[in-house]
């Protein structure tokens, strides 16, 4: 297949078994929703059954790098395995819900992409270094800027993941419920019920000389 | 170990190889997160590499039910296996985020229960409407007695997966960014941006005769 820079590659695994009008593999469309949800689910395999856990990411063009610590068993595996540990990082963004006359059609307007691929130890100080402040800016833009990077035990007692981007795909609904013709007349009913992740105002730790919030908190929002 | 029936049994794989003080096994508090979260990230193992993808679930005392499509690949994975398939379950809930002095203190405030364990098809058609009258009231209590339950042809197409609260674990972190002493004179801000999900108003579906929404959606929230 012609490799086509606006798009991942889809391939097999990144394949939905259903509902495949729903998979997207366009390049801007999967950073953009890796780059606006806080956090991801981490999955692995340990003895040969899987294991999901929350953690924080920060996509680097092409790169997703995924924070652990190294005391994590996912970074004991990363650093026993040359290869690379196989890994799948799932990020969800729910828009609505979608109350339909029928349950059968009840869903939710979401956003979510999968990355599947083998996820290795980043072990290049620089890079980690550069990665963690990354992950710190993924959650807060600006913030690395305006706190202390790690020092060397730190940065020693972090782990970083490197997992490239390369088996990437995009699942969306949006819009009103699609209930069958029929189930129109039915007396339920229907619609969307927006949801959102807001924000509060910052606040401040107690021993703050000024508590007033930096510029990049006040006004807070995702990319 | 003796049975407690307020916390469930601490095995190997429910405990975390760090930060073991934020874990919990109480039964009320894993529950709780289980219902709140609207949704749950699904892990399994196909070809020996893990795949995570977000679906919705709903807790029926100590069982989780879990949706999927009759189509879908755990849904295979778990029919073709009378002893089910093993899979790990994660809900995340985000409070705050927690900018601390330092980067390495940095962090969130958050509630996530994992669940592990071997996942079974629901095959009783009795269970099966249950279970997903279940899933449509999780996600909007009051939901499954104002909509059409399914059909013989719609349950066929759907998959629940139940799996037994028997591993679960509770990981959480409260309170403000706790730096080191050293850090506390630099001259960073320090302190929460609290995380919230909220709710729209409802938004009718552009065919109903009384857009007016219904009780269980107006003044909507999590339990």
């Amino acid at each position: 297949m012609a490799t086509d820079p606006s798009h991942y590659e889809q391939t097999r695994r990144t394949t939905p078994t259903r509902l495949r009008d729903r998979a997207s593999y366009e390049r801007a469309a999967i950073h953009a929703v890796l780059d606006e949800a806080i956090h991801c689910h981490l999955g692995y395999v340990v003895d040969g059954a899987p294991v999901v856990v929350p953690t924080i990411h920060a996509r680097h063009g092409d790169v997703l790098y995924v924070h652990a610590s190294s005391g994590a068993r996912v970074a004991r595996l990363a650093a026993a395995a040359d290869e690379g540990v196989p890994v799948s990082v799932a990020v969800t963004l729910v828009d609505a819900l979608v109350l339909a006359r029928s349950q059968f059609h009840h869903s939710m307007n979401y956003r979510s992409v999968t990355v599947h691929g083998r996820a290795r130890l980043v072990t290049d100080a620089a890079e980690r270094a550069t990665a963690l402040a990354a992950v710190v800016d993924h959650v807060a833009p600006g913030r690395s800027a305006e706190s202390r990077p790690g020092d060397r035990q730190e940065l020693a007692a972090t782990a970083v993941l490197r997992l490239p981007l390369e088996q990437a795909v995009l699942k969306q609904r949006t819009g009103m419920p699609k209930d069958d013709e029929p189930d129109l007349a039915l007396p339920h009913w229907a619609g969307l019920l927006p949801v959102r992740t807001t924000f509060g105002a910052p606040e401040p730790a107690p021993e703050l000389a000024d508590p007033a919030p930096p510029a990049h908190l006040t006004g807070y929002r995702r990319p």
